[in-house]
């Protein structure tokens, strides 16, 4: 028999991407890296598209993480669940806030909101599980639910109930449902759940034995009347807060839950895997951050004005349907009248005046193409050029 | 008909943690929260547990934060894959280590190391697959991949291989597995794999059409010899590092990832739905660290000093069965001539000498009871004492 000849070794196909992974890319990408060509052209920009407090953190931050720095100490791994006197003043927040006594054991400090999100779905829900998103919505939810093999289940909402979720929903969610996530205040929305409200939803969810995950990143950022926490409701509830916003940390990374206790533990666990603990020097910044509720309150005044500017002019761009925000710094804007493709719309607009928003199908992707996100976290004059803009430019669009 | 009762709201039981978050615990906390104990009580403690360098940042680390902290900037989010010129320096090592010409669009920035392996677990590996994992490896790898609905596959390892896996060990694992875990230099053991065996361990896995994921963040960490890359075997390796271990820079929380081209896309989309970014001051941090190579080795030869003490002090205590380390900061030994119970070994040498190692366990579910980890990244005065109180204590232990 002949010699086998010298075949070259086999190689099987190579490997793919997993399915879970193919998370959408939000939109709002797309219309960002045309601000970054029409300002690398020398073109002037606008920009109510992202919602990043533009001021710097406060010099009581800086002053800590600075402090820390000079010092001489190792910059070490905390305890999982966060240093004990961050979680202790995250504690006395609640308090001072809320006149609710929430023990410091409850509450994990993560690696931002964002991670805090992550690790709530794995803590709650098993793969294959399905857990009901209320639309409008933050676009993060979905993408993180599923990349950890999480269905969403989506709860469209409109302006007749303000974006916002309500107890008949959950009554009626079909039986797969396991959880439920609402924000309040919302982004895009910006409104808000009464405390009523969070009662009645988080009774509805107990009636079903679903977890109740409640965004309150946006806490402090309120206009005419404080936000309530879902927490007042009950100890079973998974809180999600951060100091992105109010406090204007967002490269910060730094986030919290507040969770029901059999849940503590798991966390406490998934955390020392999956990212050992939160950056330290953030969590140093945000024990000072504790300390600056009032300098904090000052800049939410601004954007007060911002939203009253916005709100007044609305109108005279011919946008009538929008609920007016209670919170956030996001007005969301029905702008079916004009346009049934929010990207293009956003696309022209940023081309034709440089002002640009952010296209309503990263949060909605049912009724997205016809909304648009206004963001108004940024300087005064900011929003007012480009309500000037806007006003001549809305005046000459075709209705539809 | 008489009215029906006014019954009470049902209630369905209330909502459990997903079994996938139930992530073993470290017994190694167990041990930690006996050190502090003892520390509380008054007691001294000689400290080789953790992994984590004690010197402060660099001088050049530290300026370089301070002035970003100090020049009244926004601390604001940053491209989703990190900031361009900390990818470019990261592209720039390579060049700089080992000649190789690897791309800053296949390096993304993560949130430590730990959050490098989340987001490759997630990419590569769909929900249920089986993911081999030497051991004795970092517990953390078994913990994510749990967390993640991915199957753990034990590749038992002895000091016949210097605890590394072989590629006569790819070729037998079984049809289900989809990809293949390994470090170099690895913890607990220090050993690394040449780069003719990553090379053949990577073809192994290419004849398979297996994923392969090497975790390098002990890189520049060595003694005898560089440490050789994956990279060098092929671009569709998965290679994740950080800052922690050779630029001791643990609490900043700040890794990357070399990625195959096909994973890029995936990894941003997770990484800007699943984190936003890796922590802005640390970033800025960890490009001013790239320019600290020399002072950096310089701490790596306090490490060498270390390192030689114990393995001229090992025999003495009887410990005969350990590989030397080629690089990491720990030496891993068996003691299953003195004991088969490593946590309560090392709960008693504790209470006896007030030195403190790390029990197998967390690093080899099924050989750990008779292996302790030593760690020595700490300053020689502590290993020389941790030496000199172990010297005798050995001598006065039983062998089994």
């Amino acid at each position: 028999m002949p010699a086998a000849p010298d075949l070259p070794a086999a190689f099987a196909p190579p490997p793919q991407p997993s399915p879970r992974s193919d998370v959408e890319i939000y939109r709002m990408w797309e219309i960002y890296k045309a601000v970054n060509a029409r300002v690398k052209a020398g073109g002037e920009v606008v920009n109510l598209l992202v919602g990043e407090p533009t001021l710097p953190p406060s010099p009581k931050v800086v002053a800590a993480a600075s402090r820390a720095l000079s010092d001489g100490r190792t910059i070490g791994y905390t305890e999982a669940l966060g240093m004990p006197s961050l979680r202790e003043g995250i504690a006395q927040l609640y308090r001072r806030r809320h006149g609710l006594d929430i023990p410091a054991a409850r509450i994990a400090v993560t690696v931002g909101t964002s991670s805090g999100l992550l690790l709530a779905f794995l803590a709650a829900f098993e793969a294959g599980q399905t857990v009901a998103v209320v639309e409008p919505s933050y676009p993060a939810y979905r993408g993180t639910l599923k990349a950890v093999n999480l269905v969403p289940y989506r709860l469209g909402t409109d302006a007749a109930t303000r974006y916002q979720v309500t107890p008949a929903m959950i009554d009626a969610l079909p039986p797969e449902v396991a959880g439920v996530v609402v924000a309040s205040p919302a982004n895009p929305t910006g409104t808000m759940l009464t405390a009523a409200e969070l009662k009645a939803i988080h009774a509805a969810c107990r009636r079903r034995g679903l977890w109740l995950i409640v965004d309150e990143l946006y806490h402090g950022v309120t206009y005419d009347r404080p936000a309530d926490t879902a927490l007042a409701a009950g100890d079973d509830v998974i809180v999600i807060n951060g100091f992105s916003k109010f406090w204007g940390m967002t490269g910060w990374r730094i986030g919290w839950l507040v969770l029901p206790e059999r849940l503590v533990p798991r966390i406490e666990a998934l955390h020392g895997s999956l990212q050992i603990s939160a950056p330290t020097l953030s969590q140093i910044a945000a024990i000072a951050a504790l300390e600056t509720d009032d300098e904090m309150t000052a800049r939410v005044s601004a954007y007060a004005r911002n939203r009253d500017a916005l709100l007044a002019a609305l109108p005279r761009f011919g946008i009538t349907r929008f609920a007016p925000p209670d919170g956030a710094f996001y007005l969301y804007a029905d702008i079916g009248d004009f346009t049934d493709d929010s990207v293009a719309f956003c696309r022209r607009m940023l081309d034709e005046t440089g002002v640009v928003t952010a296209p309503g199908v990263d949060f909605d992707t049912m009724q997205g193409r016809h909304y648009l996100r206004f963001s108004f976290c940024m300087d005064e004059a900011v929003v007012a050029e480009a309500i000037r803009r806007l006003e001549s430019w809305f005046a000459a669009q075709n209705r539809r």
